[in-house]
């Protein structure tokens, strides 16, 4: 049988999702944990890569394993006791057995969150940018990169994607307080696309580029046209979403209901 | 002349508030960065001591010194930046010669924060705390502590004080989503009283102990019939209160207003 498990991960000291030859991963510490409790090898397959440092406010990840050893509350209940504390199990679904956490999602998003001020409850959780900003300025910019088109000018280079063509459905940002969050929605991202983004709205919001750099650096499709990178503490996953009809059922939630997704 | 510091600080990885001849202290953190930006040894004293891992969402810290080099918002900016980044400077205030951090304070709050899942973006800032608990009955309990009186019962033993008479102007439990927060404010507050407080409360609220307990506790006057402490990284230091007369001005504050408390 095929289980999605619904996470949330502080990325704070993992050299992000991916196993590694060195290095504590987000996938590592499932595979070990999944594996202990199942008393079996399982393989854990994820939504997609996310770098160090870079955190995860929803992600699913799938497995496959027969009945769950006590049953599906009491299998979460221990996972969540043996995983690292930065590492939360919310959910745990029966999904129908084709559904595959990263080929079936069909729209990802992803927030950036800026803190405009030092905040000691805050760390490693947002970009400390203390630049005065024209967040319409940048909601403009923003705008330009609604649609499908290629996006290899916010593509880390030498990345070897067959295409780097994406549909952005929305860039936007909000001000909320000392905290700016923007927040984009697509059916794929490239390789570091979010925070290339980031870093070249935050250039224009600053007037270190011009109201017409975006339009330039999307038609140039060259990376080195773009912005430096905005740090990874700032960037989260915050939602995959996937067509209903693969969720079969919610075996178990951590907040002890068991409700439909 | 004499400046009051006012504070944030996340308690994680300090041992508490005051200089310790071992381990790293928000006291000394502030000393040794605060002479350095004065180039003068310089003596911090703090409005309370707060154990380690203990947080402050509002502290005040006082010093003295002469004019402050290259002026208030200059000097916050760079004590900002060398200090540790679980320490904020919200602002610096210029007070009356006899304000005193600990003896001018009239009111102190605390809040202690119980989370109800695991939450990997909340490590170190609350206590993660899964049983059933009666909230109501934890307010019934609570109000038995409002007023005058003697807390021996909820001081830590062998603690030397002259008296344990208190005045509690507020105890109270709010439910916020999966967070419970317990408000108290008194003039004073006893070692690991709060602690002691919440301990006893979340026994009542679980059903350990019965209604009458918190009564019984209270008039007993001794610490064993209490509840265990709860533990040091749910709890906050919220509010320091003092006579509005000793501000004399906020001459800076980190959010670049310079406005009067």
């Amino acid at each position: 049988m095929r289980y999605f498990l619904e996470l949330q991960y502080n990325g704070t000291g993992f050299h992000g999702w991916q196993i590694q030859p060195n290095g504590i991963t987000v996938q590592q510490e499932l595979t070990d944990r999944v594996s202990m409790l199942l008393k079996a090898p399982t393989s854990i397959v994820g939504c997609g890569r996310t770098d160090t440092g870079v955190h995860a406010r929803e992600y699913f990840a799938h497995f496959d394993a027969g009945q769950l050893p006590d049953g599906a509350a009491i299998f979460l209940f221990k996972l969540n006791n043996m995983l690292h504390p930065n590492i939360a199990v919310r959910a745990i679904h029966l999904m129908a057995d084709n559904a595959h956490a990263r080929f079936s999602a069909r729209w990802r998003s992803y927030e950036y969150v800026i803190i405009r001020r030092k905040d000691p409850f805050h760390q490693g959780l947002s970009w400390r940018c203390m630049y005065s900003v024209d967040i319409d300025r940048m909601n403009e910019a923003a705008q330009l990169l609604l649609g499908e088109r290629d996006f290899a000018c916010f593509c880390r280079s030498h990345a070897s994607n067959n295409t780097n063509i994406c549909t952005i459905t929305e860039a936007r940002w909000e001000e909320d307080g000392d905290l700016l969050r923007f927040h984009i929605t697509a059916n794929r991202f490239l390789r570091n696309m979010v925070r290339a983004i980031v870093g070249t709205l935050v250039d224009i919001g600053r007037g270190r580029s011009d109201g017409t750099a975006m339009q330039r650096i999307l038609d140039s499709g060259d990376r080195s046209e773009a912005g430096t990178s905005a740090p990874a503490q700032g960037l989260y996953l915050s939602r995959v979403q996937y067509p209903e009809a693969i969720f079969h059922q919610c075996l178990a939630r951590a907040d002890g209901q068991s409700e439909p997704l």
